[in-house]
């Protein structure tokens, strides 16, 4: 079963907890050749991806990441007041999620690390990496896996290259975890888009921008 | 004609010459609602995405844009050597593609600046906005249309921001101009994946990788 362009555009999930299903080779291939088609700066193509899957230095970069991510989740959690919340909420499911997702880190299939020789040093070198990175997400949603782009490495960047031999000149620009969902892919909830698209100036809402019918919303 | 998801991923061209056909108002809404489904930090939305067609104020950011289009251009031309390479050569094409991008860039029909309040003031923050912006050009893609994510309106940023009321704490991403394609999309030319994509440590070749047969490379 195919997926549509426009239709995989608008319902690809952040995934965050994954069953137990291999990742097949083929279809990883298929993923980072998505990713690498992405566009670059002048075709520069200064981006590299490192995958880990289950070899011992992959499991070693695997629980290294995982101690971050549980930290990271631990402030977040505390930050954010997702304790103070009803059981049943919205954010109650969340705070779930979030917490199978960094309790079993380790065991996630396959955790890929987009990397990028950065040029400018600026928010625009981020043109160089992330529109692979979306790439690979969509590329994973056409063959039935999920990911989540995340940036909880960032504490431990420096051991993490070191371990991976990633050369100090490059950034690690995120962390994405690859499987099969536990949950479902589907319509993502977004503010109404009167309040994200403006025309010729800011806060002037364009006319003719119109969230199709049925669209749910963030609150 | 739908287009299928990973067809879409891996035949999505840089488009920079544009036939004078409109873009609906229809098709624009379309593009703008799935760039707003791409993932932000926690789903904060922190991105906008400001419109210019062809309203007076619209005709002036796009003017100031293809100014400082022409004066980058001008000096890659130049640092690059694009001049000195046969007339019949892949750069000899190219330049003449950018050449008339930023002459008749005042007539490309849509000009996008998709804007981020960062966050981090690093790398990580176009995690928020690229992602979006690669859904904008895949939406374009899907309908018929092509652009190109570019950064040459850095030179002008400030003055853009005044020009449209952008906020002075926001930073405008990118210049994505969108139009019917002259040319047509279909398989980009990327490195070899081989050296693009390594598993456990850099430079250490993902064996399940392959560029599927008739992939054809930069060189």
């Amino acid at each position: 079963m195919t997926i549509e362009l426009l239709e995989g555009l608008t319902t690809t999930r952040a995934i965050r907890r994954y069953t137990t299903d291999p990742v097949s080779e083929d279809h990883l291939s298929t993923m980072l050749f998505a990713a690498t088609r992405a566009p670059t700066g002048s075709n520069r193509q200064a981006f590299r991806f490192v995958v880990l899957r289950s070899s011992p230095k992959a499991q070693e970069a695997k629980a290294l990441l995982g101690s971050a991510f549980r930290s990271n989740w631990e402030a977040k959690r505390r930050a954010d007041g997702y304790d103070e919340t009803e059981p049943d909420s919205p954010t109650a499911r969340v705070r779930r999620a979030l917490q199978e997702f960094v309790d079993g880190f380790e065991s996630i299939p396959v955790v890929v690390l987009p990397c990028i020789l950065p040029r400018h040093g600026q928010l625009i070198d981020g043109a160089s990496i992330y529109p692979a990175c979306q790439n690979l997400l969509l590329a994973a949603r056409a063959l039935g896996y999920g990911g989540v782009l995340t940036g909880w490495h960032s504490s431990v960047e420096d051991q993490l290259k070191t371990l991976c031999s990633i050369p100090k000149a490059y950034s690690v620009a995120a962390t994405i975890p690859i499987g099969v969902p536990k949950g479902n892919h589907g319509p993502v909830r977004r503010k109404p888009i009167q309040r994200l698209v403006f025309e010729d100036e800011w806060d002037q809402p364009a006319q003719w921008a119109m969230d199709p019918p049925g669209t749910r919303f963030t609150g």
